[in-house]
């Protein structure tokens, strides 16, 4: 491709696992990087300069939803999305395959798209590759999302092998539908179910296309958590060394740093945001969950080794009361440290990435207990 | 009284109106002074930090909802309201008279306080005027509400006078319960429905005490402005010149100007906060309800006057799309916004009554345009 919006730049590699720079038109991301969920234009109950402050150097968008509201014609017309919701940083678009994937009951899959109903109209609307592509164009962001067909688990072999043949023409539907490369990065999606060899081969064919980045969809999906490692580890050992490599809808910090050691730059996940909003917690110990009775009169903060506000400034009683009266503002601190902690996670990834098997070995087995629940 | 934990210095007036510091155990309130609402201990969607940023300088709790829960004895276990909430500022605590008002179905008064019927589990409880005392003392405030008997609008003389009698009764039997008058200022209410006569004489009667402060409560219930308005002065006029007047549960920016002007000191009212929550700001255009689909595309701030993080941040059409979209950072930014205009207008009534006729006038006649709802 002869411009190029993105580029990226490895530091040190430990076997599979490498750190390094991503860089784009709106600043440069640190790998590995989390991008906190922010679905219709904000990462739910924080504001851009919270973001800031968690560590945060890039976030994720959805095309589809912004398509259905407010229109990504409005946000074009407001000087893009970066503007729109006041984030100058980097941005990346999901574009809509894996909501084909979660909405059934509300979308039909065919060769030219997928029909959708969006929940906030009713109304029928059909995204092709080109529409992605045009839509997340228009919004401005820096790292766009092919469309691919996300498919259930578990499905039978005929039907994995019909989708990744599809996600393919799809991508270069997407491909052949650019029209602003030097604005806007464009990543290809390996699909593949649970099957290695279709994984393989699928991660084989989009990596022969020369794009920016490349991402590892279909997973996080209901699958074991032993298939999903395995097949990140079959694609990413295939996707090409010197571009990015996404894994896209995971997971615990488990699951993380298992994808960081198999050589994955990018993660983004509802987990830290959508957890908060239910009162759960990361912390260093284990997921706590402020509801349990036994912190009516915890006087701790959320998590002692953690320096976020949150954890600056109030207890764990305080927090109960406020998720247990559904206080706004539970939701919004709760939020506000679990981002931070996954940033953390990822200040320690790339730490430990440089500082040998040793510290990431180290920190592999802190995560397995920072991903369990804490027991009532 | 021996000991007197707060005190209150008049620096200004003008007319009926006048500009003074409150003197509290937590700092100092700066009056004419806005309270914003915080029920259950949070002001809803905001951090101390944020209520600091917006000029707040003392806010509301409400002592009948945290002796709910989280309970009172949680609350000053854990080292007082103050640390609780993380707000080092004074507190201000209503007793829970108004609850009585508001949720009809769901308490009886008697003689000996008001038996109650909690939405949070369903329990009832007795609030008697010793109980609403120990629950402020307990909390740490910085000044406790005695237990009124707040009446629907309209009633019938008898009915008035019958309910300032018990409420002098019960503000006999709050004094008598302190423990803590070094600590907690205690306010008596003025009651009387719209009989000027009978808010006079309840006034003249309650004053007789040697309060810290004095509240006019039973208004905003849904009497004519103009019936309010000569309350506030029946009532202000009566209630001694040296102490704090607080005016409960008001209002609209215009309804504050007019009680300033008839000497009213301090205020609250969930108006800022609860709009907010329902997509509507204060500006000074007037109140823009910003669901209207004339603000889609509209790159202007909120207020285009004001210097909050909201209106430096934000366009009019991506806080309409939070709204829209249900997202928490909508009312988190609004409320943010509502919150720093009110404190603004505060800053502005200290200015004006130092300013002259004039300049009180002309910030009555500004008030009562922003009190206005913006056309669709």
């Amino acid at each position: 491709m002869a411009t190029r919006c993105s580029s990226f730049e490895i530091q040190a590699r430990l076997g599979a696992a490498r750190t390094g720079v991503l860089h784009t038109p709106h600043g440069a991301v640190p790998t590995p990087a989390f991008l906190p969920v922010g679905t219709t234009g904000t990462v739910k109950a924080l504001t851009p300069e919270d973001l800031r402050v968690t560590g945060t150097s890039m976030v994720l968008a959805n095309a589809y939803h912004l398509w259905v509201r407010p229109g990504h014609g409005v946000v074009e017309r407001l000087g893009g999305l970066h503007r729109f919701m006041g984030w100058d940083g980097p941005i990346l678009t999901d574009s809509g395959g894996f909501q084909a994937w979660s909405q059934r009951e509300h979308r039909k899959v065919r060769e030219d798209g997928v029909r959708f109903r969006h929940h906030a109209d009713g109304q029928w609307r059909l995204l092709t590759p080109e529409v992605a592509v045009e839509i997340q164009e228009a919004l401005g962001v820096d790292v766009a999302m092919a469309l691919d067909e996300c498919i259930e688990w578990p499905a039978d072999r005929d039907r994995v092998a019909e989708s990744t043949a599809r996600t393919t023409r799809w991508l270069h539907r997407c491909v052949a539908a650019r029209r602003r490369p030097e604005r806007t990065a464009l990543f290809g999606i390996v699909q593949g179910g649970v099957h290695e060899d279709l994984r393989q081969a699928h991660a084989e064919e989009i990596a022969a296309l020369d794009l920016e980045g490349f991402a590892i969809g279909g997973l996080s999906v209901g699958e074991p958590t032993e298939a999903m490692r395995a097949m990140v580890e079959a694609s990413a050992r295939v996707l090409p060394e010197d571009r990015p490599r996404y894994l896209m809808g995971v997971g615990y910090p488990s699951d993380v740093v298992a994808a960081v050691a198999r050589g994955v730059d990018l993660f983004d996940c509802v987990l830290p945001t959508r957890s908060a909003r239910f009162g759960q917690a990361f912390t260093s110990q284990g997921r706590l969950t402020l509801t349990h009775a036994r912190y009516r009169e915890d006087p701790e903060p959320l998590d002692p080794a953690c320096a976020c506000y949150t954890c600056r400034s109030f207890s764990r009683a305080y927090l109960r009361h406020l998720c247990t009266a559904g206080e706004i503002l539970g939701p919004r601190l709760l939020t506000l440290h679990n981002v931070a902690f996954y940033q953390a996670l990822m200040a320690g990834l790339r730490q430990a990435v440089g500082g040998g098997e040793g510290a990431l070995a180290a920190l592999a087995a802190e995560a397995v207990r920072w991903s369990a629940v804490l027991p009532p």
